[in-house]
C-alpha cells in the first residue's frame, strides 16, 4: 500500500493517455475531478488486492458513454459514488476498495475520486490495462466472472441495476440505458472478493500506468536517453514515423470509427494505416498488419512524445506510432474471440508484437 | 373477493380486447397462459384493494414490448414471475397481491397467471382501464406515484431494476432495455400499499372488463337487444358504421403507427379517419374530431361486434366505430398533458364524449 502523491497522479494521467491507445477519453477530465476530490476529502491509498482481506468486497467504477460527448459534458461526480453505493446497497455489503475496470483513458482515474470521497483505497489493478470499448472486454470475462450485478447512475439521481446472463448482454443493456441518460454515466460492475481480484485481475496496473507516465514525462523534460528508457520499460517499439496525410473519422452510435493514414518522413511511398473504433485496433504497414488488438497501438507526438487520442488527431501532425504488448494476463483461452481483430470485425489474424523487431 | 371462473376469464379476455382500443396486444395470447397457469396452480381470487390490509404490498405486472412482436413470440411465462420476484427482493418485502397496470389488451390477464403461480390474489383495479403505449401514462403518475423501483425480466434470466427520477425516464429506460432483450419482457412496477391502490387506482376495472366481455358475448350469441344493453352499460356510442377503404400501417421503434379510413355504408362521401399509435387515438368524422384520447375508440366487426385490433385491420372490413368514455379517475389535473391528443403529437383539443350524441 502506498499513498498516491500529486506528482504520481500527474504521471498516472499521462500514462493513462498512452494506455488509452487513442481512445478511452481524455484523462485530464478525470484528473481535475480527482484533484478536487483529494482537496476536499484527502489523499488516496493504492493497495494491492493481496493486501486486502481475501473476503473483502471490491467494486469497479467507471464512466460509460461516448468519449466525444465526455469532452463536452464533464461528469458532475455524484454519478460515480452513486453507482458504487447503489451496487453496494443491492449486494447488502460495503466495499473495502474500489478499482478501475480499465487502466487506460479517463476511466483510470475516476476510482481515485470515488475512493477519496468514500474513504477507502483503490486497488492497484484492473481488467484491461488499456482501453476497450466494451464492458465485457475484460480478463474477468475470460475467467468467467460476471460483470453483473452492475449498477448505472446518472447525475440526476437515476439508477439502473442489472443482473445479466452474460457480460455481452450487460454491455448492450448498459449502453442502451446510457443513450437515454445523457451519454455519460457512472457504472459499477464486476463485484468481486479481493481474493478473486488477486487471482484473476491485472495486478499492479495502476503503478505500471504511473511509471509509463513518469518515463513519458522524462522525454518531455528533455532528459537524454529518455525515449529509449521508455521503450525498454514498456517493451515497446516504434513501428512508424511520419506525418498524418488522411483522417476519416465519424461518430456512429457513440463510437468514433475511422481510419488514419500516415506517410513516412523519408519515403513518401511508404504509408501506415491505422483502423480505429474509439481505440486504434490495427496498424498496417503497407498491406501488412504489424500491430493488432489486444496489443496497444499508440500515436505519439513526434517531438514531445505526448500521446494523441483519436479526437486529437489532425491533418499534418508529425507522429510516431508505438506498439506496446498487451498485459500478459490477456494471453489465455478466449482472448482472440473477445478482443482479437476478428472480434472487432477485421479479417486479420492477431500477431503478437513480442519478440519481433519493428 | 371472488373466485374467477373459467367463463369469467373468457369474458375478461373479450372485454380486454375492447379496452385495448385497437392496441395493447391480443389478449388471447395471455388467455392461454392464464388457463395453463390455473390448470397447474389452481384458480385465482380477485380482491378489492380495500379488502387487503392497508399496508399490504401490491406490485403491478405487465408485458412490455411491441404487440406486433408478441403475436410471433409468445411469452414463456417465467419472465413475469421473475419480474415480480426481483422487485419484491429489491424491496425486501413480499407482495400480498399483484395487479394489472393496464386493463386493456393482453396486459389485463398476465397478472392472473402470476397470481396463480405465486398463490396470491389479483387486485380488482389498474391504472388505465384501457391500453396506452407508455408506462408513465397512468392515473398513478397523476397522483405523483413513482413507477420505480421497477424491474424488467426476460425469459433467459436477465433482470434490470430501475430507480428513476420520473416515470417518463422509467419508460424510456425500460423501452431501451426491451429493444436489447427480445422485444417482449416482464415488467413489475408501481410498488404500492393496498391503501395507495384503493385511493389512487382505477378500482373495479377487472370486473368492469369482464362485464363488458359478457355483454359482447351476448351480442355474439345473438341475444335480442344485446347491442343496446352493451352500449348502455359502457355509456358508449356508435360514431360510425362503414367499410375500411384505406389502411396506412407501419411499425417504427416497436410502435404500430398509421391511419385508417372508413367509408360510410350509406353515404360514400362521408368518411371517418382514425389515427393510431398502437391504440386508436383520434377519430375524425370528416374534419371534426369526434372521439379523442383518453376516451376509447374501438373498432368492432359490424356483424358480430368482435373488437378488432390494429394488427387485425383489413381492407374491406365492415365495422362499427364505438366511442367509450375513459375511466372517470382520469379526469383530474394533468390528464391532458399526460394522455390528451397533444401528448401524442396531435394538434387537436380533447373533447369528452360524455353527454354528447353520436
Amino acid at each position: 500500500m502506498y499513498r498516491l502523491t500529486p506528482e504520481g497522479l500527474q504521471h498516472m494521467a499521462l500514462g493513462a493517455t498512452l494506455l488509452g491507445a487513442g481512445g478511452g477519453g481524455d484523462p485530464y477530465i478525470s484528473l481535475l475531478m480527482v484533484q478536487e476530490a483529494m482537496a476536499k476529502y484527502g489523499e488516496v491509498n493504492i493497495v494491492s488486492a493481496s493486501e486486502l482481506d481475501p473476503d473483502d468486497l471490491v467494486l469497479t467504477v467507471a464512466v460509460i458513454g461516448a468519449p466525444t460527448v465526455m469532452t463536452e459534458k464533464v461528469p458532475s461526480g455524484t454519478e460515480f459514488v452513486d453507482a458504487v453505493k447503489s451496487l453496494a446497497k443491492y449486494l447488502g455489503k460495503k466495499p473495502a476498495a474500489v478499482m478501475a475496470i480499465e487502466v487506460g483513458g479517463l476511466n483510470t482515474l475516476f476510482p481515485l475520486a470515488v475512493a477519496a470521497e468514500m474513504g477507502i483505497p483503490v486497488v492497484d489493478g484492473d481488467s484491461m490495462r488499456r482501453a476497450f470499448p466494451g464492458i465485457e472486454m475484460t480478463v474477468f470475462t475470460l475467467a468467467g466472472i460476471s460483470a453483473s450485478p452492475m449498477s448505472l447512475a446518472d447525475e440526476k439521481g437515476n439508477v439502473v441495476v442489472f443482473e445479466t446472463t452474460t457480460n455481452q448482454i450487460a454491455e448492450k443493456l448498459a449502453r442502451a440505458c446510457v443513450m437515454q441518460l445523457g451519454m455519460a454515466d457512472g457504472l459499477s460492475s464486476y463485484s468481486m472478493s479481493a481474493k478473486q481480484v488477486a487471482e484473476h485481475g491485472i495486478n499492479g496496473s495502476m503503478t505500471y500506468c504511473a511509471e509509463l507516465g513518469r518515463y513519458l514525462q522524462q522525454i518531455q523534460n528533455g532528459k537524454a536517453g529518455a525515449y529509449a528508457e521508455f521503450l525498454e520499460f514498456a517493451k515497446a517499439k516504434i513501428f512508424f514515423s511520419g506525418k498524418i496525410i488522411d483522417l476519416d473519422r465519424r461518430t456512429t452510435g457513440g463510437f468514433a470509427r475511422g481510419t488514419l493514414l500516415i506517410e513516412d518522413f523519408k519515403d513518401p511511398d511508404r504509408r501506415m494505416r491505422l483502423d480505429f473504433q474509439n481505440e486504434f485496433l490495427i496498424a498496417y504497414d503497407g498491406d501488412e498488419a504489424v500491430v493488432t488488438t489486444p496489443d496497444l497501438i499508440c500515436v505519439l507526438d513526434h517531438e514531445n512524445a505526448q500521446p494523441i487520442t483519436v479526437e486529437g488527431l489532425n491533418f499534418g501532425q508529425r507522429v510516431n506510432v508505438v506498439g506496446l504488448p498487451c498485459a500478459p494476463e490477456w494471453h489465455q483461452p478466449g482472448m482472440l474471440e473477445l478482443v482479437g481483430p476478428r472480434a472487432f470485425g477485421y479479417d486479420t489474424d492477431y500477431r503478437s508484437i513480442e519478440g519481433r523487431d519493428a
